[in-house]
């Protein structure tokens, strides 16, 4: 049966000790908890799980105790792109022998200006047809410099694997393009936490977010509020996440998440270098934030 | 009384005869149909107007004629900003004289890294300070180059003559921080149709757009649709805008919506060059977009 | 006889009193020095001659006191770029009259995305057909947002009244394929002093530099130096216009030039708002600069 | 003994087959031409090499080819950055056994915007400190977008295993800054063909090129009239070698200099998808300019 992407993902952390090891006993933790949330599910290995600081063997380590610890009514999608498209498919494939119901799969970005939309295209055809399971485009120029344009996720809709995107970009009208150029059965999940309820207003099925690290009770109240259709509260508590947002993730990156789901009874560990956990001042003024704010 | 900011402004276009002569009586032509419309109001020599090809006596005449037109229980704003401060200043005054109900004054731009927060703030106050009425910022980087920062506009909020903004960035991410930073009696505006939706369902209290010249009623049927929390029905509308807005202004600008006012019964007529009109192809795909867009 | 275009001209500003009054003596004085110094020519009425904050009545005056003042041997450069090609023809047409040698034309770029090179290219044409006196083009993308593409120069170079190009962008690669691409005859000047010694070395004949209000020797001594190929002086003598340039000019904009010119002797006087002088801060910066540096 | 940096190295691509199977003959083949030529030297493993397409088993093949095949005269520069500081440590000491002679380190550039000043130093100064070969830094924001400050690169020139830099920004005023403020013995390499004769002209030791691939004569010519102080000829071979840059290396990317090689004798083989090969179209342009352009 396939896996539902309708509703709030978290984009999950990998916690790492404090001598940077992986740590697997934080991340079953944290998904114990996580697990009583109305969460829809899961994304394991993509941006905030710093997977560009994985190597393979950890990678699969994190998988297998990921998948031991979703429950079957939740969805796991595991991020599996890489630079070139024989690795990205390589590894797909590995997710899926490790139980991913999807794969998110980042535009290639290195070589930016080679990425026209014919090379675009021809990469995720070519991991869409080889792929066990359905992929998920992933547009997120903030980390990339590359965004996906509306008319190519609207052709690439069109192939019978590729089921949805995660857009990243934060940009609403490009959103809205996408949403009315894809084929009505394709998902469209917005990545980016401040225009979370303007996405599902005009039509988003859902969003994957690295906030729902640490209040994805808060998202989930902002997707429930669109479904009751009580715009109020949506705007009201949508006003609420920018803040958390902008203030910690945006500002602080994977360590300000890190650090806040340490202060929330989360396991979050610190980040791999060249990341730094936030200083003394970003803890005080986080604990400040966190003090004013009802979440 | 205090003209309501509430609603759909259209930013008006001026229209030229064939040889770039001003031509009032399309103006008045345009007004009188305008005017059976639900229209709120009219921006009067905004960008969309040309008002950078104006000179001082064409500009009175504009207002001179748009004020005889406008019905009273309908609000006229008028753009007021120019280089020096002195000349805004000297340039809202005579906009008062000439029965303007607001002023909507543009960032200062020509000299982009000198206009810091604080020669910004600086600008906004010294001519708020003057203003005989009052005052809408105006943020417009896809002309100026320079966005007005949502704590910037939170604190000249705080200014009794500044009332308002129109936020033409399209940044809907900035325009929610914005709605959350500013005093509760000022008024947001977006400039922006391709997130007219969104922008209202986050807390905007309207728009002054430039498509409103030739489709007044879709875009009022939007911000009706809000009010009345069918949300259903303003999407479905917000999608049919977004093409309207996308392959008319942003393709062709000024000039696209003047051909398109032609076609759809209102007195375009042309632009000032060095803008151009569409040429054969594009009039060929505007054509072809109206006769298969349900307008 | 045509004025010479080869060598440093200076980009000068417009002094203004206290109370932000035009000082045409303060004018007077400045180009009473300037005379004295190695500058082929002037720039009057260009960005950093804040030609954006004059009335007519005023660039007027300031042609007319410039003209008197600078001697046969020289050449007078106008800055005549309008908004509107109509009033962009008008005031070339002004300035010839009032004995400009050159009319330097600014791209139009209120409305950037509608400035296609045809959009562009008809703009200019139409100017330089009527224009009494040759045309310069001028690209300075950190004021205007529009860069003129160089296969666009190559093709305005064929015109027989377009004659040259003040490229301000700072942007080495552009300006060598403009420099391979345009007529052996049209003069290629660069508008960026921290690329001065590069630009000449690759085929640049002069420069029109803000800094020269304040170093016009060391920047003449820069261009001499190429003449003379003395590499390793034109290299020494570039690292410290450098400096100077990017910790005033850039930094502090046209109130920091004025600032300095003050402290060297000549009459800068003040900027008009929405520009800032430099704060206290600042002011020490740049005393602590000057006295820091062999000028 | 300290191998030198100075002079022209060429940014090597590293040969796929038809099947995209690495191809260390057809590399061999490459380094016995090259080494007949008057190049200082080779990057290997740079992002012209396609690095982020090989896995660490490829990557040993090809230093130990490159290791045998490059004379003890020449240098052999390797890049070794990776996203974790970790990993960028473990592989420049693997690079270290297999006998490069310099690591050069890509700026970390996923998180981009976490990537501060303190960031980007804390990480170059720990690849340094473990290094067993001197680190040159490299900033290449047309890939990463991430350029490295010039007062950064100032600050770690300091560093005593940190000793010059490969900057491909392309940006000769941040160029001109850097070698103002590195320390005397840094070296200071262009990773940008069109602007290599300015880059040498304001004192920059070498470069480091993807177009020395198939023209390393062209560049080392440049590279030398610039010693000999022949201004002229320097830049009418810039002029040259800029046009090459742009419409093979800048339009076409590693699979236009493949193509290139393959047509002047050398063997560039393949490029490994995403990347694509220049379409028939591409080919007989980049035909047609060979054809035009004395080589």
């Amino acid at each position: 049966m396939k896996k539902s992407l309708l509703g709030i993902f978290s984009a999950i952390v990998t916690p790492f000790d404090k001598d940077g090891q992986l740590d697997i006993t934080a991340l079953k933790t944290n998904f114990s908890r996580w697990q009583t949330t109305p969460l829809a599910g899961y994304l394991v290995l993509g941006s905030t799980g710093e997977v560009v600081h994985l190597d393979e063997t950890e990678k699969i380590e994190v998988l297998t105790a990921a998948r031991a610890s979703i429950s079957n009514d939740k969805t796991m999608i595991v991020g599996t792109g890489l630079h070139s498209t024989a690795a990205t498919i390589a590894f797909t494939k590995l997710a899926a022998e490790c139980g991913a119901d999807y794969a998110l799969v980042v535009s290639p970005h290195y070589f930016k200006s080679s990425m026209t939309a014919l090379a675009l295209s021809a990469y995720y055809q070519a991991v869409a047809d080889t792929s066990p399971i359905p992929v998920l485009l992933y547009s997120v120029p903030q980390f990339t410099g590359i965004s996906l344009a509306p008319d190519l996720i609207g052709k690439l809709s069109e192939h019978p694997n590729i089921v949805g995107i995660k857009d990243s970009s934060g940009d609403m009208k490009a959103l809205t393009q996408t949403i009315s150029l894809v084929k009505d059965s394709f998902m469209v999940l917005t990545g980016s936490a401040p225009i979370l309820y303007p996405a599902l207003s005009i039509g988003a099925q859902g969003a994957i977010l690295a906030v729902a690290n640490f209040v994805p009770e808060l998202c989930s109240q902002i997707f429930q509020a669109v479904i009751d259709k009580n715009n109020a509260k949506a705007r009201e508590l949508q006003l609420k996440l920018l803040v958390l947002s902008e203030q910690i993730a945006s500002r602080y990156g994977v360590g300000g998440i890190k650090y806040v789901m340490d202060l929330l009874g989360y396991k979050g560990g610190t980040v791999r270098s060249p990341l730094l956990m936030p200083d003394n001042n970003a803890q005080t003024a986080i604990k400040y934030l966190l003090q004013n704010t009802n979440i």
